[in-house]
């Protein structure tokens, strides 16, 4: 299938994708698109001439709304008879929607979703070994539970931020250990997790449990995530009940959901997993994602993190995250933590790209890094490496100073 | 000042209390009132008739959606001018507001406030004493950090519930430290915590901090808290990122939201904080609370908690909660942590009342408890122990069987 809007060589935005997003024109009006090579479809217009009525009698009314969750709400054969209509609109010789295309440049994106919770997990086996190895040199690198289930917690949904808002760098305790107290000011080991993100659309009733192999019936979209975080900070609170003040500051996502249905050719087999988990653990279809991210600060790439290499894959968190009958709400975001490679170029995070602030490493414009310094600019981008290509666009952030 | 609604002796809800709910008959409808005695005066209706328009212009609007929130996001002005009219209107000689009035026991309770994060701190020292005597008998039962800032984290938002909902025993991962390998099952170690949650009413920008005097400006009012626990899961799963699974199936609050205004002649000294802590953790201002708990398993009491003894302060907690610049939403909540008392029959928790299971304990009807058994309901309640009686009615559940 091709689309007779222009799609630019190298575009994220192929008629196979078709990522929904939330965005206004300068009069702030919050209206719901699709991208399409350099534009975005106004789905808002769509829907109100009618033209998507076929597939969703009430949207109008749905796609009326300032944010997708109405959308999200619908379940799978809403989601694929959408996605078909607006595949259709833009593809067949009626281009009676092209002018409800508005140019990318044109529009201010905001954030698709109202989040519900937000998790996030720790899921790549070579960034929790980093890590290990880091903090704890002469002891086994992972952790006993770590290859038994995918360790996660609950991060702060109210400062999940849109691609594009600026992270003031944030102030807290921080205690170096040779330190007598701890002091207060602005954190000095500010940095970055390049993560993709799970958006979820069918929430359940409390006390329901999801199985691995139903996640295509719960999640309804990808976008990519920088979890922002101070080490600084993060380090000297997070014992015992783990990280709260140095990730809560500012997470940010990508402005463009990436339908899971979008992704069917690039789903691959997960790594071999030793000891096989428990049974609620195990999925017959494959849900390991070969997506190629790739990590700019400023105008360098410092990592390319393969997705692929992940251990635990999306339908094993959400039927861990719900194992206890924790219910879902529409909006809810999971995030499968810091996508890291086993090679040194493939590391999603700068704590290990300078291996704990030890080994500095140099930018194209000759300046070195440990941690971010302000006036940094870090964009994440993602696409995928097998099937036909889609892209997740970018989730960009610049550093500002820390308030005085 | 008296009301002329009768208020039976001993009753929490007195004309100094006037605590805010969301109820409805069985019509389903949710209606906003406030509890007086063994009534609920239906705000809904009072706002509707214009009663309430001298002190908030559009209190038909704010009164006529479904949760508190609207009203909560206003403001103290607003708060405690809403305050005042309905005292007036309960205690004055217009009885017009009399056929207003609905039995409580008529009544269906509904949680008051669509919450926004769900923060859980660790802020007594005797609760957080116990844990470590018991879980590192070797070591500093206080670890280093505890008594320089409120130890928190985030919990799951979307699984706060009303009391009275039944609570459903979780399943998940289990491994006893001398077992090979974990195994799937009902938690048999199901706990309760009685705590006391604080709803935040105004919401801040990104970036903005909190003063610790400021506290009464954001924080609206105050909840009891049961935050049931499955001690198994959590013990396997929560290093290093803190709980999840072990936490997130369920936290029950109480119906009724006691504003903080009402609170004014309860607040005591904390205790003497040693270290001092940092600047941004200071008040000039007393925020101690002094409120009598009680915890009653069955037909026993097993615990009474006082609140005055906790380390740190709820405008403390604000101050540390939002000093990296995280923003605040409008029905935000954030509780204690477990409330114990330096004494055996103060402990908030069935893991400190049984030392971890290896001391049972005895209910009155003969039966010994260590943790939970199916069937069991855990009642909180508590008063004011200085100042005029205010009372926070109860936050009870029912252990209900796991799943098959």
């Amino acid at each position: 299938m091709t689309s007779w809007v222009p799609v630019p060589a190298g575009s994220h935005f192929t008629i196979d994708n078709l990522p929904y997003g939330v965005w206004s024109r300068a009069d702030g009006e919050r209206r719901i698109g699709v991208a399409i090579g350099d534009h975005v479809l106004d789905l808002t217009a769509v829907a109100a001439a009618g033209l998507l009525d076929g597939a969703l009698p009430d949207a109008a009314r749905v796609f009326g709304t300032p944010t997708i969750n109405e959308l999200m709400s619908r379940g799978r054969p809403a989601w694929s008879a959408v996605r078909r209509a607006i595949g259709g609109l833009l593809s067949g010789d009626d281009r009676s929607v092209e002018r409800m295309l508005v140019p990318m440049s044109e529009v201010t994106m905001h954030l698709a979703f109202d989040v519900g919770d937000y998790v996030d997990f720790y899921s790549s086996i070579d960034h929790a070994t980093n890590v290990g190895r880091m903090f704890r040199p002469d002891a086994e690198p992972l952790l006993p539970n770590w290859r038994h289930l995918p360790v996660g917690y609950h991060g702060r949904a109210g400062t999940v931020v849109v691609s594009g808002t600026p992270v003031v760098r944030p102030c807290g305790q921080r205690k170096p250990p040779d330190a007598p107290a701890p002091t207060y000011g602005p954190s000095t080991r500010l940095d970055i997790e390049a993560e993709v993100g799970f958006v979820v659309g069918v929430p359940t009733a409390l006390g329901a449990r999801v199985a691995a192999d139903a996640v295509a019936d719960h999640v309804f979209g990808v976008v990519l995530v920088n979890d922002w975080s101070a080490r600084d900070i993060q380090a000297w609170e997070y014992v015992p009940l783990g990280p709260f003040l140095g990730k809560s500051f500012a997470t940010s996502v990508s402005p463009w959901v990436v339908p899971l249905e979008a992704l069917a050719a690039a789903r691959v087999p997960q790594p071999v997993q030793d000891p096989q988990p428990l049974d609620y653990l195990r999925s017959a279809a494959d849900w390991g994602l070969d997506l190629a991210i790739e990590v700019r600060l400023n105008d360098s790439v410092v990592a390319r993190p393969p997705f692929s290499s992940m251990y635990w894959t999306v339908a094993q968190q959400l039927a861990h995250m719900t194992v206890n009958g924790a219910s879902l709400r529409t909006g809810d975001l999971f995030a499968s933590g810091t996508v890291s490679g086993p090679e040194r170029n493939q590391r999603g995070s700068l704590l290990e790209l300078s291996w704990g602030g030890a080994e500095p490493f140099e930018l194209a414009d000759g300046t070195t890094r440990t941690f971010l310094q302000d006036g940094d600019t870090v964009s994440i981008t993602a696409e995928t490496a097998t099937g036909p290509r889609i892209g997740f666009g970018e989730v960009t952030g610049r550093v500002d100073p820390a308030l005085g």
